[in-house]
């Protein structure tokens, strides 16, 4: 096992030993190359989710002063050993980042050409503790198949290549998924995921949503004793209930994902609350009149008014809930995806109650004023 | 605008070409060269979603019998036009693949070696009409830099790379994100989408669910019509629809990302409604007893039954409904990701209502007869 991990690529390795059992590692690791060994610490030393835990230290670099053939010579040497040779990185005497150069570049290059000459110089890098998230998000931009890793004083740790990239914008999309779905993000695959991790995964956020459930509970019955005889205000609380919660989960998905692909800074926030308050508003009143519409061929026109405005107010609501609690999330510097589909629909429930309660009040009084008793 | 045209990568140009207006297209086509619109039409012609659709034609290919220095030389020629030259196609005569070799192994190599005696004969390719989706697993489990795509007679007929490939797949995470959000995916990012897109794309899902929330209402109203008296049922009522609807949320998000990534085949499928109805129970029972300690501050012992057995059985079902329609929906060849946390818990409610009236039928009817009237 130990001669097999000395040959696995650094990034993999480092991988592979975080998901073993530590007891295996401790006694794993005298068996490997003392120089692989420190390799390894060093990687597994990164915190979870930077660029330094998916990045590998087998990369092709050159010195600032050599001419193409020599820089074409040295990679000869380097190539077994490299994750890559396609990017190289161009350093000074103290490791810092000088330059880029791609392989393609320097084959249709002459070979007396100083690499000096030809290399970029705008090198666009990541730091060590940087988001995976963002860094994902750079690869994307910039359709790089590596991108160097550097400490603070600019100098190279490493490289992140194309393919952890793909991986880590996989697993980000599968957690995301899994969180706007009131799911704890699994380590493993669904299928290889213990039957007791997922059931804990899954119970707490059930048990806090129970406990938002309690509290449209205690609203409701709050309400039901000072309205007596508004018994058919029961049929439509389900509906009016599903409206808010719908439109909420709609704002908060759209927000959520359009936060994950960074295409919305702070000052973008306020003209996406307005405009999804407008969307609010004109879904809400569509909904109010076919709800209504609905109603109608149960209760009495008084009824039917109250039923449509809840709708809309329920809807306008909920959009602005779901569009509002996301961006107080990053704003606090916590994940939005936390603000699930479920827990969306769980506090709409909540307000939803009180506005169809409230507004059945102010129809019901004032229509009482025009109609003989 | 044409000789721009001209200057991009056959992908990129196609992609642009449409999402421009038609009009605007059949005005730029005569302006721009004979061979590079020949190329536009026919990348135009693959259908949306297909490897066709987001391949390039610019690829670098080496005919069978060369050698590695004639290899290189040919390369440099071809760099200038090749979205990359670090994957290279060896084509036989009537350009069907024969084999595959990376620039790296190419540098490594000495001159005179035959190309055919280092190429990799088994060449993992993707055909012209693959889905998108599909592509995207093989890139992500290989870690290609580009992948080949090849006719019907294994013609070499366009490449793959990398960076493509993580558009697609953040493209299809947003999607499908969008999707599980009760969203019509949208076109564009979610702040250039039109106002009267969005609200059209939301729209159209939140009428379906209004319909769905008819059905729940007529099942509460028919139900309360049967049983006067259990008007303290209605407190409890959003708890226990909520119930089903968060942990059937929960199974269709963990069901749909699982097929999403590949990694349940139909042949699983049984195992999983085991596993999912299991999960159900015990989380069913957990949130029971939760319930329905929550019920006993405000009804007496038999209604909290009620609550307890209803929470349990929703769950349950909820669960098993969460796995079953999204499996459905794969093997009607549809999208699972249609199946939506919201029309998941909307589809609940309903159930929700039938059962939790059923048992408080079942359970005060039995009840009525140990306790004197």
């Amino acid at each position: 096992l130990a001669s097999l991990v000395e040959e696995m690529a650094p990034d993999d390795r480092a991988d592979l030993l975080e998901r073993m059992d530590s007891a295996h590692v401790e006694r794993l690791m005298p068996l490997i190359a003392q120089a692989e060994r420190a390799d390894i610490r060093k990687l597994l030393s990164y915190p979870d989710h930077s660029a330094g835990s998916i990045m590998t230290t087998e990369y092709a670099s050159l010195p600032v002063g050599v001419s193409v053939a020599e820089a074409i010579a040295q990679l000869r040497t380097q190539a077994p050993n490299s994750e890559t040779i396609y990017s190289i990185y161009i350093l000074d005497d103290s490791r810092r980042l000088r330059g880029f150069i791609s392989l393609q570049k320097l084959i249709l290059a002459r070979p007396e050409t100083p690499v000096g000459e030809l290399m970029n110089k705008d090198v666009i890098s990541v730091r060590v503790d940087e988001d995976v998230d963002l860094v994902a998000q750079k690869m994307a931009r910039f359709d790089f198949i590596a991108v160097p890793v550097v400490d603070e004083q600019n100098r190279l740790v490493g490289i992140i290549t194309h393919d952890d990239v793909l991986d880590v914008v996989q697993e980000i999309a599968t957690q995301e998924a899994q969180m706007m779905g009131a799911v704890a993000p699994l380590e493993n695959a669904y299928l290889s995921t213990p039957f007791l991790e997922l059931a804990w995964k899954r119970g707490i956020w059930l048990v806090l949503l129970l406990v938002a459930s309690f509290g449209t509970s205690s609203v409701l019955k709050h309400h039901e004793g000072i309205t007596p005889g508004f018994e058919w205000m029961v049929w439509f609380l389900p509906l009016v209930m599903a409206s808010g919660g719908n439109a909420g989960s709609q704002s908060a998905t759209l927000i959520i994902r359009s936060l994950a692909l960074g295409e919305m800074r702070p000052r973008d926030y306020a003209r996406i609350l307005v405009r999804e308050l407008l969307t609010g508003l004109t879904l809400g009143m569509t909904l109010a009149v076919l709800g209504a519409a609905f109603a109608s061929f149960s209760v009495a026109r008084y009824e039917t008014l109250v039923v449509g405005i809840s709708v809309c107010l329920v809807v306008a609501f909920g959009t602005v809930n779901g569009t509002l609690l996301p961006l107080l999330l990053k704003r606090m510097g916590l994940d939005p995806a936390l603000m699930s589909n479920p827990l969306i629909a769980s506090l709409s429930d909540i307000l939803a109650v009180v506005v169809y309660y409230r507004v059945a009040d102010a129809v019901l009084t004032s229509a009482s004023q025009f109609v003989v008793p």
